[in-house]
């Protein structure tokens, strides 16, 4: 035999191009694309199909220790989910609470991610950026392949406010990670919030005018200010709507190492959608917010631009019907108390690709761009991961472009009790995932082993071109600031 | 006699035109413009002469309670000074220490204001934003003619956070108030300046290092976004350099109403000035720093295109030899540790008109606008102040546009041991300022008396039409904001 | 008897401020403003009025040569009609026809202006741009005072190709004279109005689809870049809309010579109001075309701005019901033959009144800007058109704000048969207008005497401020320009 | 055996990734690439060395029929002289003269290019839009694969007026086919050339006095214009700086089909490289001309953020020392004189790897996107050229990156006497070079035969995907466009 495995007469779509070709699979890596010659124990007929590389979802939230509500995933649920959506590495968030060693923290969290099925790395999440933290742990964390941090400009208990944000970019700068933030300004959220409870407002359908857009532009602005000061490369995570679009797209003409994320949600909900009876609307609590259609339209201008490079999932999931989940406070709780965040990890790729690829507005190679090759390169993870190439990982999902799936619940294969696009008909839909090799999902069914998935440490980040943009020099004491 | 003075032959600046013309003043009031008829008790012979609306300087920090450093003057040499260099009328801070009364504080800086020569009136500088300051004595005190409140977002011990901006904001919307700010990233600050003490780099001359345009930039957007999302009118003082004033430009064209001003040191300074042997450099310590050349011209650029409307002179002297004065830390303290602030009350008319008119960068009716009119209509005295016109109060200065001054202490007539204007040749001087037809300054003497000058109440913000801009609704609980 | 004519107790409206103030006139100048003591010959009481400069129209076709269709209005009619809408200025245009000597085509012109009620001045509008007209006859006919060219960037038989643009610039620039463009892509509406009248869409509403915004936008960035090339001022006649607008705005921003006019339709009128029964829409039929409400919307907002700075009539009529007039091919011609052109001299200021500061989106002293003292400033009048001030010639308008007139043709006093304005309701009107002194139109009436009116000699060009903004200097031969 | 060919052990630099691969390549096409397995008639061991898609290059001009000057290279020479730089494609020009049949030229070119041992297409270059031409000629003329127009702005008896340029526009749109163009304002330029001339500034230095930025600038914006007016694809070539890069990015991001190209020259010369002693400067003359070291750096940058898309040679190569060259007009006279145009096939993938990879502006896949997968993809020829990749044509180079060679005349291979970068030290070069499989240059030799090219039928526009923008619909008879 000369490899273990081939997969014939498919599409091969790269994150430029597309062609017809067989992948040759041996060890759990790709080995040959092309017409290839040679014989394989097993032999997958793709006729008809698009080999693409796994998803790869660079904003995951699983196992999470608990800060009040619940999270109904953990790595168990959450990895089925991921790959019955096409995705095959994650990346998730070892948090630190107050007064967390955050080593401890990252130590607990291997363990927790250990019954993943598919791939998984770490972002450090931040929220006690304390010396021992910045200055003892970091440096070896770092080192250990965690090369993300992320911080909140938002959330009481979890935000840092703008002097930690300096000292942790300094430490990023320092450590060559890269640094993912939140970004809504917290004191102008609180505010509304108030005077909308105050008002009586307290319904979910209250939830986005709590948090204006001008509330996020504001705090883009503010931390692409920071970075650009400290010369540290940031990403902004879920950037919701134009006018953050814009302050990216800003930064990045003056040649700073910014990125934008959005997520699936924002190029599909709007903000009326959470004017639902009774406690509905809570299904769609998520911050920042839906926004408008100018909003969708305008984030896939800027996807189809460059500007927006990475679509994400943030998965966040809690329980609807749930005293631990979305009902935390009760139904009669203002949206203020509601927890933010949904499922969305299993969604991700259909959704993306019918409203992408089905209805024209992408095309397959840019949908492989957004949802697989650029996350994988912003975080360190490419060619390995992301790329359907020699050397590569032998992380394919063989994806039917005519399948029409309507979603459910039962779909998702996670462990929530609802998903956002409950009676979405999605067009374009996986049939078989690989993750290094060995099949964990097949024709509807999760059929990976928990274990399976292994921890991806990352290259130092001077090793990344992420996305083609550069380094510029800075030395607050070498060079004069004016 | 028909008329108590008439100023004869010369050209009358307005803020738009120039035309040869007679003013007659009675009752301390303009009267009459143009060719008169007439018979007068003093008639003062202005051929060749410019004669204009007295200056008005809507930044001058007089007379303030000691927070460390003493201010070295009151309103005494204070009001001496503005005389002397052809302003008028000064707006001054009431400053409130922490856990003070800001009514109280009020009070007493009427006892303080007492002895001015010329017309002031006062901003209202909180720095303690309590619900007794913001909700019981503001309301009365914006009705007692304090229509515009000073906030800081820098220097510890004055400044607010964003959440106490946002309660002053939402005081201000309420009360019919303009916000004025000093807008600078704290937090950034005091990093970089700590990073540069850190590696020794501590004289004055590394003082502009420390505060770097961007921590400038930065902060306007924040204020302008606030203001925006509150739907409040401010004035960012002292815009230092392009980038700040592109932020302005920006919320200007999106129809806010954001002014920003700027001071004569910013188009005459540069951050290489401070570079001085020993500690001379103190000399020149003020925040924001001065900037660049290219800055320099930008604003003037900035000034042409009527983006920056408003020339001050952030009058904020603190003596240079002297422990209570810029050696407050010594010689050898870091710059970190030196009172900001210069002297300039005397200075801005003359070094502007040079700078400005006599240099052909500006004509004389943007002179008068930029000193006189436009402050006078943004803090809402217009057009009692800044006009030559019938009604006007008759504050007026003869200036002969050919005469040329050699700017020394001793011209200055202020309180200080030093100008930073020293040996600045000036062309185009004051021979003679009126105040409400009272003659304040005579071929070079200051012959006011003490206590002339009157305090102005000033005009609900809803009668002022500031600059040409319209107000947009707002209220955040019945209309959504995404 | 110490005046002419006393006008008292009146609100003395300029372009900056509004005061109570008497106006004081002899020998047909404005000789004192304010609380004026003294006896005149005659006295009109203003109480309740506003008391403002007449206003100046720059943009009036009048008495022109017939090219075909026949304009209905001499400067008998016309000059009636202006000084029944309260224009007391009005710049026409000396038309020169191919072939024709310019000099000998103004020598004709001043014999048709003798007929004048009110002030005039002459653009020099040149259609043959050959040697003997840019170097022999331009340079006397400048020096006389004819300091304004214009030129057509379209139009058959009348417009210049960008050669003789060149060419016609660089004749300004050597005489100092402004140019003012009539800006649309010639070929590209050709085109259009082909490819429409091919298709059977011959309508009169179809005009503005022939005419498309982005012919006029690109017209306007071309003669922007031509005349930055050579370093001449120029205005932009009838911005239409946004695009065009942004245009003269980056224009703006880099520091050139360049200014925007729009006329009262383009605030008015919208594209959709040329689809009328039958032929009527003829009516409607001028170049560039009317657009839509928000480019209405965006031209309030640029002149708010400053960036769009005079408004005029651009008054060409011609009869409605008429063989010569704009059913000169026939009612069923396609729209391409209509003769362009509205009247619209008497109808300017009241209707801009009532949008603007009836309506509340402008104050007085930006309706005197617009419609008075800016025209004049660019125009090299001012201050002796455009100001009420001592040595101002006295045309004065006592405006009624309240006053409602429902518009008619009868009220136009024009020589027409239609006014686009038919049934419109102004509030506010003059009541009385003087032109010199003596008073032309008088509660409804017009009562001035052909003849009365004086021909303008403007000052060169470089006596003028042109709203503040500067030259740069320009020598193709000895700087390199790359 | 199992392949023709096997290039072992290279790294593989696609447009997106860089990964140690062999390749494959059996029947003139790449059949598989990775970690391959089976025997090859011939290996080639390409450890140390890229392996890149041959070089695409689609602006090169060859074997034009003479309009005056004579082009020293013919397909012979030129297609010898892409082989020794690495280029395996080129889209030169059949070349329409006045009153010529563009059916008849195209037959004739095809005979000319029977010669070319590299593969080609044509641009169809339009100098006269006859409706023969229009009409009947192109239907079949794009129908055999010729689908793209090229229209000059400038240069006498070549360029199109702006009527005529909106018929080939509608003519392209009606056909499916790109239109490229050559984008500066003639009568500006004539202009100047003129002045220059007449002020006795004759030297070739002067030729970029004569060619400003404003005039490129202009014409960009007008040929946007017009696209955006007709909704037609355009390729903007050779952008000389920073004002024209803008447009293009102003376009683009207004969601416009417009893309840039630049050229190796105008990121290596300056317009002060013209002045050399005697007539020296003649062999830098080209136009648009060379400008500034900041242009230089703004095309950087702008081929970093994706405006900037193709470089290419813009090859036009005419003799030095000869009167039928560049000293056509003799040595004496006027630059307006000298031919346009230099040779630059050979050194354009040696000189843009040197300046932008060895000197780290770039990285390697950047490099191949920019000199060979964009043009194939803007032209229609990818994926068939400009990929390493299953299914292509087995166009390869070989390439060296730490090889140095010195650039001379005699290293261009080409039929011209001098080259612009005598002496210049490439860093990285091509090895070996594949056509189709077949070997056509070898370790410093042109070793393939002529006759070996073949001719490129390229693809309906409409199944192009251009580099990821969209088309929008437009019919100027169905939709209103105001």
């Amino acid at each position: 035999m000369d490899y273990d495995l081939l997969i014939r007469g498919g599409t091969v779509v790269s994150s430029q191009d597309m062609a017809k070709a067989d992948v040759a699979i041996s060890g759990g890596q790709i080995v040959a694309v092309g017409a290839l010659v040679g014989s394989a124990r097993e032999v997958i007929d793709a006729s008809g199909m698009f080999v693409m590389p796994g998803g790869v979802d660079t904003h995951v939230h699983l196992a999470q220790p608990s800060r009040g509500p619940e999270m109904c995933d953990d790595f168990g649920t959450g990895s089925a989910s991921a790959a019955a959506g096409g995705t095959t590495t994650v990346v998730c968030f070892a948090w630190q609470g107050k007064g967390e060693s955050l080593a401890e923290v990252v130590k607990d969290y291997h363990q927790r991610a250990r019954q993943s099925m598919v791939d998984y790395a770490f972002h450090l999440t931040i929220t006690d950026a304390t010396p021992a933290v910045l200055d003892q742990e970091l440096p070896s964390l770092v080192e250990e392949g965690n090369r993300s941090i992320k911080v909140f400009m938002t959330y009481d208990g979890v935000r840092l406010d703008d002097a930690a944000v300096i000292r942790v970019l300094a430490a990023a700068r320092r450590n060559k990670a890269l640094v993912c933030v939140h970004a809504e300004h917290h004191d102008l959220i609180s505010w509304m919030g108030e005077q909308l409870v105050a008002a009586g407002l307290t319904a979910p359908k209250y939830h986005p005018w709590g948090k204006p857009m001008i509330a996020e532009r504001e705090a883009v602005n503010r931390i692409v200010a920071l970075a650009e000061a400290l010369d540290v490369p940031i990403q902004v995570f879920h950037v919701s709507g134009k006018q953050s679009a814009e302050e990216i797209a800003r930064a990045q003409a003056r040649g700073l190492k910014v990125w934008g994320e959005t997520c699936v949600h924002y190029l599909t909900l709007v903000a009326e959608d959470l004017d639902k009876p009774g406690f509905e609307g809570a299904k769609l609590v998520f911050g920042p917010p839906a926004r408008t259609k100018a909003d969708q339209e305008a984030l896939w201008d800027y996807m189809r631009r460059g500007i927006i490079e990475v679509i994400s999932s943030d998965h966040a999931p809690t329980r609807y019907d749930d005293p631990k989940g979305k009902k935390f406070a009760g139904e009669d709780g203002p949206f203020t108390q509601i927890p933010n965040g949904i499922p969305g990890l299993a969604a991700r790729l259909p959704v993306l690709f019918t409203e992408g690829v089905t209805k024209g507005r992408i095309d397959p190679p840019t949908f492989v761009r957004l949802v697989s090759t650029n996350p994988a390169k912003l975080v360190g993870l490419h060619p390995k991961k992301g790329a359907i190439a020699p050397g590569s990982d032998a992380d394919v999902v063989v994806w039917d472009p005519k399948k029409t799936v309507t979603l459910t619940n039962a779909v998702m294969h996670h462990g929530g009790d609802y998903t956002p696009y409950e009676g979405y008909q999605a067009t374009g839909y996986p049939i078989r995932v690989l993750v290094r090799g060995v099949t964990v999902f097949d024709d509807g069914k999760v059929v990976g082993k928990a274990g399976h998935g292994k921890y991806l440490a990352r290259a130092p980040y001077e090793k990344i071109t992420p996305l083609g943009r550069f380094p510029t020099p800075f030395n607050p004491v070498d060079r004069k600031i004016v």
